[in-house]
């Protein structure tokens, strides 16, 4: 085990919104029960004030650090930011990460029993938004007695939440870390989400979502979202120095359609790989989730949206991100100062595309660290002047 | 039909490489007899100066302009830019497009039938490079007694075959008007290339290639891998001016899985129908021929592929495409220069991403057209003092 890891942990539940006390979603649609799948790191110290909530990415989960068994060979998918003597650390810091709900680690999706009719809810589960995600999380923020998050982190969707959190919850939210997301998925990401759902659509096996008791799996489709998700995730620049036009075998070219560059031989094993650790349904809920996030929608612009926003704010974009490109970051930036709101913001020059909110582990910490400290001294010091 | 057309013309069809004299292509295998279909607009010079040789992209085919009946709606794939006091002045030019080898639309490819079996060649169809493309098209040259091209211009695939001529043919090419294309196609591409191809292996209908005798066609994966191929064609501002997040129906979401966002039902036209003009294996064919395409392989640097080229230049790019970014442009116009090449360079700030090539009409006409007549009168001049 690495120094600095969290060590061994346990992913728990906490179930709520039992009937008739359903979650009402943004659709109108009744949700309950719902379970969540969450861990927590470090410590809640006994005035509560050090609460930090790590929101994942598409296909990330609950398990953001440490290990789950002796011989577990995989940390949890930020164990670089969080542990002792990290970027969020738990020798300071208490840390949650909930996997979300449509997902399919642990959270209610689409792959749970549906209690009315003791099968998956498959395609009958309801849409889900961003918020409706963050409306759950709030739940268990409840239910671990946490008046008022530290701060709100997450990259990506994560982000999104991060933002989403901000602007439901203002009282419950002293500071808030979005990195490399936007405030409104674009018509490029929605086109380059809807590929990756009609490739699972049209998979003979997805079989309009009911597939839990089949014996196949649309697996194909599933793989392909996730090939056209990880060139999305990379640069131009960055597959230049990671593939080149590199072959996988040889230095001839063979003139067949077996796997013959190095990055198709990439983007296969990550789609393979993916297919053992997603489920299809989630894939299309999470994206839809995604593309209905549009937080300026209904209030005219994105700086009215943020009208009542108490939280500071730490912005991070990167500069080869084209998923979520630096202006998008910005936009938010110009939004949260048009209301005065306490903001710094920074545009990473990194190669590594959209990926780098999780390969720019050292200049994030430095950024990060260094904008928490600041934010708990601050409520350490209005508490104590209560 | 609209003043400027070249109006009613016909498909013609050239058969060569008979055996014993099949076409040795660039992995060694033969290939013949090889039918390229072509069509030719304006009439050729009495000194046989005045031909333009016009190369399409992926998807296109030979019929650049005009229409093939009088109740055919829709012109040529560059009607815009070929026909009476256009850029490509069919009043003066004699301008010639074929179908590459590999193709679907009358040129040999793998839906063509195998004299040697008396089916379709399918997956037994030898690969094919832009060199061989080239090559296949030069006999069309030599039968239409062109000794030497006034231009070779294309976009996309088509400025790798107007590349390709000026180094493989070097004294037949007078001048090449490359657009929106690259000297070596970067593992971004590649990628993108590959997941297309993924899509349609995946497709259960496809079964290796062997579908023509079938009632089903591998049509899903094809749809998806033109969908993908859809947005890299666009950018991220022309899909914000296009579509921004516009419903298709309505203006409430729907929270369902049904189309519902603009951009989405663009996709899903686009897919539907490439199906009914395209063949899957000769997409696999097309997209593998791009992603060999690297002229500077084998030679060091392409300063060093470039040393024999004689032909003046007009590299074209544009500012919004990131499938064949500027830089890539750049790196051409550099690699001719160091040879002492005669090139201009122009790098359009247009907002339509790689379709550029196709909408930015006014522009590419004024630069085209000056380029072409300088050349035209140097090539007069030179034939008169012989």
């Amino acid at each position: 085990m690495a120094p600095g890891s969290v060590g061994i942990v346990q992913t728990q539940y906490y179930t709520f919104a039992e009937p008739p006390h359903e979650l009402e979603l943004e659709s109108g649609e009744l949700l309950g029960p719902i379970t969540l799948a969450y861990e927590t790191y470090g410590q809640l110290n006994e005035d509560k004030s050090n609460a930090i909530l790590i929101c994942h990415a598409l296909s990330g989960d609950a398990h953001v650090a440490g290990y789950h068994s002796p011989d577990d060979k995989k940390p949890g998918w930020w164990d670089d930011c969080v542990g002792p003597g990290k970027a969020f650390d738990t020798d300071k810091y208490f840390v949650i990460c909930s996997n979300v709900i449509g997902g399919c680690k642990g959270s209610t999706g689409p792959s749970s029993i549906n209690p009315k009719t003791n099968k998956p809810y498959g395609l009958s589960f309801p849409v889900v938004t961003i918020a409706d995600m963050v409306n759950a999380q709030r739940h268990l923020i409840d239910y671990l007695g946490i008046e008022q998050l530290l701060t709100v982190v997450g990259g990506s969707m994560g982000g999104m939440q991060a933002l989403q959190w901000a602007v439901a919850y203002p009282d419950r939210v002293r500071s808030a870390i979005p990195l490399a997301t936007t405030a409104r998925l674009s018509p490029q990401s929605i086109a380059l989400n809807e590929v990756g759902r009609q490739a699972i659509y049209k998979d003979v096996h997805w079989n309009g979502g009911d597939y839990y008791d089949s014996e196949f799996r649309p697996h194909a489709g599933l793989s392909l979202a996730r090939m056209i998700g990880h060139i999305t995730f990379l640069s131009d620049t960055s597959m230049h120095e990671k593939f080149g036009r590199k072959l996988q075998y040889g230095d001839k070219y063979g003139y067949h359609f077996k796997t013959e560059f190095a990055v198709e031989s990439y983007l296969q094993y990550h789609g393979d790989n993916f297919i053992r650790r997603f489920d299809a349904n989630s894939y299309l809920y999470i994206t839809k989730a995604m593309d209905y996030f549009d937080l300026a929608n209904g209030y005219g612009s994105l700086a009215r949206r943020f009208a009542n926003v108490k939280a500071k704010f730490l912005v991070i974009s990167f500069k080869s991100d084209w998923l979520f490109p630096s202006y998008q970051s910005k936009e938010i930036v110009s939004a949260l100062m048009a209301n005065g709101v306490d903001v710094t913001y920074c545009d990473i020059d990194s190669p590594y595309g959209h990926d780098a909110f999780l390969l720019e582990v050292d200049r994030l910490t430095d950024l990060m660290r260094d904008f928490l400290k600041n934010v708990f001294v601050k409520a350490e010091r209005e508490l104590v002047s209560l």
